[in-house]
């Protein structure tokens, strides 16, 4: 594969030192000596480091501690820990516990970032007892295969990280650093990688051991070549797949640095906020919630449940939502909705039961004969034969809806539920800016794609009129 | 069939007296003998009072002159016509052409609205060439079957009518006689046809004759006795044939005289109509145009779709439309909108192709990579795999749209469209009432079902929370 010089140039970035690879062996060497000498479990370093696709100056270092599969599940909960948490506190400066599908421990040793992680060592793929348990299996095909590819995926992963679809966390719903290499060795390189995404529609499959044992509606699909059960590229969304498919077309046409490193970001100050709203003429509101004490995989979902729901309550009640979004913060999180007028008239319009629902219609008809009572603007006539209704409404503005416990009957997330139920900081206007916030603020008033910031940025001077 | 009293009493106001029974056929018999004496064509008595089904104080007199089928289309046109205006002007005091498929003569003879119809005297009703040729058919069916059922025919009439459902012209959209009378016959009698109507459901398929030759997909099927592809209920709304529905239900529970003779309509003044918009703080806007001349049921169809392309112009627009509805008068005719908000704010978000629609996109981007010179507040940006761009809105008031040019671009009626191309009067707010339009603005911001109007009729004095 020839290497344009940029691409040269930027490996001769990225590719880390010797001494930034003989640190992280020497550390990964030590930690599964501890782990053996144990004589409870295996050591084995799996990630990036494992696979010699690490970026220079990743301080992150995966080591697995492999258990016998007959232990009980707590037991391997409970042991697992205490050896992972007995090597922390013997090598490390500082650690703490977290929580995937397991508990497991993350320690500060040696200037690294290290993950302690307990797992069964199953006899094969199909036979994993928890999603870490397949982790083993990834690192070590990628290891059989990875030879001569491994600038090639440097590359990729550098440009994923560049155009900030890398990652598949849930924020993020982009591209996880398996997955660049899967899809480095399945295209074999980075530049085919590029001219074959330039062309991926949704529904694309991508089945590198041939072994497809199920259909999934993602985006894109990448079969695991370890579970042919498993869609490594499931956390892959709409948005964040064409991103990567514009970037790709766009690096093509004309590559630059700015694809690996991206141009800065102009911070977003309150006044740049209020600037903003003030052009719009939108109505913007917030609600600031403490962040459930969960991890991201399981708050991010619920957050965005939250705020569809919340957007569902004011279409309801007829305000047209612009847009909804959420952001999870260490402490705080954000829900964000923008609406395009914020006062509406008190008549709306309520519909009944078909005329044809004879017991429905005739309680509707009942309840609404008396039009005093009922406060009634007009009917019940009908329409389209249904029964129908102008009532007064009950929320002229958003702020009042928004600040009503109709939010909390609304289909929140369970945990963003517990967390509102004793009340809620409802933000409106320039109030909603927020220093932890400015970023997700800014992207949702000022979006752009990535290839746009790109171009944008090469040529700044662009005068109104000039092409 | 036993009859309540009520309906003893209706039918002794309704029934025609021995008087307008004589001077009805003594006109007819006139003005068949007449059509006769010309020896060109066959003179008949069609309609209500052919078939004695006509309520007192009708003034409508059909005669239909029957021509040989042989004779061609342009002829039968031309000698009939001249027929008919002879006979117009020999015993009336007034005449004028109408036109419906054919054309025809109106005249006022001795204190009645007569037609004047040429048609062909085919041998059967399959072999009709035009509408007007199956009318003599539904009259001798009619004749054969209706002994014995007279009143009720005339009960089930002045029913329909009562109850605001008579009359199959485009704007009623209700119940023509003669879908009365077929009622009636199949059900045997007035009550039973109630009883039968409570328990309709859209697609309710009555068939006489089963002989059935299509199939139909309105709300009402009556199969035409004679004429098995014709749905002689083609012209009945969803809305009337369940008021018709409520109304039947309504009766058998409680009878009153008000569903023959409605309570009278309390009048709707511009006062009125400036206070219902001040309490429902909605915009309305009305477009004022000279009516085209056509006949209603060319007219009123096109108006209905103009009004229905104005308020999907609207919506495009980011206009909520609450409602939009068509009225066709003698010289003048209004389409009317009620908006939900009058004024938006300046942004307005426009999708743009697929990424995988290649070569779209890359023009998209390209049009949108200049955010000045498209004045943009942001994007291109992508969401769910399109392109978005947010751009100035060029109308921001219902006012400017409604306005503009825009409006003759949507799909308007023909007619309506020559009529609005000189220019348009565009009224908003109290400025809309126009004393020829008030009831039709009544209905528009005052709507209540026929059933509602007679129940509320009947407790005038009803208080607040009592039941």
């Amino acid at each position: 594969m020839t290497r344009i010089p940029l691409e040269t140039s930027v490996l001769s970035e990225i590719r880390p030192t010797e001494s930034d690879r003989s640190h992280l062996a020497g550390v990964a060497r030590m930690l599964v000596e501890a782990v053996n000498e144990s004589g409870r479990a295996g050591g084995m370093v799996v990630g990036s480091v494992a696979r010699n696709t690490f970026i220079r100056g990743d301080k992150d270092l995966d080591i697995f501690l492999l258990f016998d599969p007959d232990l009980p599940r707590e037991v391997l909960e409970d042991e697992g820990l205490t050896l992972a948490r007995r090597i922390a506190e013997r090598f490390g400066t500082s650690f703490r516990e977290k929580y995937a599908e397991h508990p497991y421990i993350n320690a500060s040793i040696d200037g690294l970032d290290v993950d302690l992680v307990p797992c069964y060592r199953v006899a094969d793929a199909g036979a994993i007892r928890s999603a870490v348990d397949r982790t083993p299996f990834h690192t070590r095909y990628v290891i059989d295969r990875i030879d001569g590819w491994t600038d090639d995926v440097l590359l990729a992963k550098q440009f994923a990280k560049g155009g900030g679809v890398y990652g598949s966390d849930q924020m993020t719903g982009g591209f996880s650093g398996y997955l660049c290499e899967l899809l480095v060795l399945y295209y074999r390189g980075f530049r085919p990688l590029l001219s074959a995404a330039s062309e991926w529609r949704p529904g694309t499959l991508i089945d590198p051991e041939s072994h497809a044992g199920k259909t999934f509606s993602d985006p894109l699909v990448v079969i695991d070549p370890v579970d042919p059960c498993r869609n490594v590229s499931a956390s892959v969304s709409l948005s964040r797949m064409f991103e990567f498919v514009e970037l790709a077309r766009g690096y093509l046409e004309q590559p630059d640095r700015f694809f690996f490193f991206p141009p800065e970001e102009a911070p977003f100050s309150r006044d740049d906020f209020i600037g903003e709203i003030l052009a719009r003429k939108t109505a913007v509101y917030a609600i600031l919630l403490p962040t459930p004490p969960y991890i991201e995989d399981i708050v991010v979902p619920q957050l965005r449940k939250s705020a569809d729901a919340i957007s569902s309550l004011l279409g309801r009640n007829g305000f047209t939502v612009v847009q909804a979004a959420a952001c999870m913060n260490e402490d705080q999180s954000m829900l964000f909705f923008e609406i395009l007028t914020d006062e509406l008239p008190p008549v709306k319009s309520h519909d009944g039961p078909p005329l044809w629902s004879g017991q429905n219609a005739r309680k509707f008809f009942d309840k609404y004969l008396d039009k005093e009572k009922n406060r009634l603007f007009s009917g019940p006539f009908i329409r389209d034969g249904r029964y129908v209704v102008e009532l007064p409404r009950e929320y002229r503005t958003a702020r009042m809806l928004l600040g009503s416990e109709e939010v909390l009957g609304t289909g929140l997330g369970k945990h963003v539920k517990l967390s509102l139920a004793p009340g809620w900081v409802l933000l409106s206007g320039g109030e909603c800016w927020r220093a932890e916030f400015s970023g997700f603020l800014k992207n949702a008033l000022k979006k752009s794609s990535p290839l746009v910031r790109i171009r944008r940025a090469l040529s700044p001077h662009r005068q109104p009129g000039q092409k």
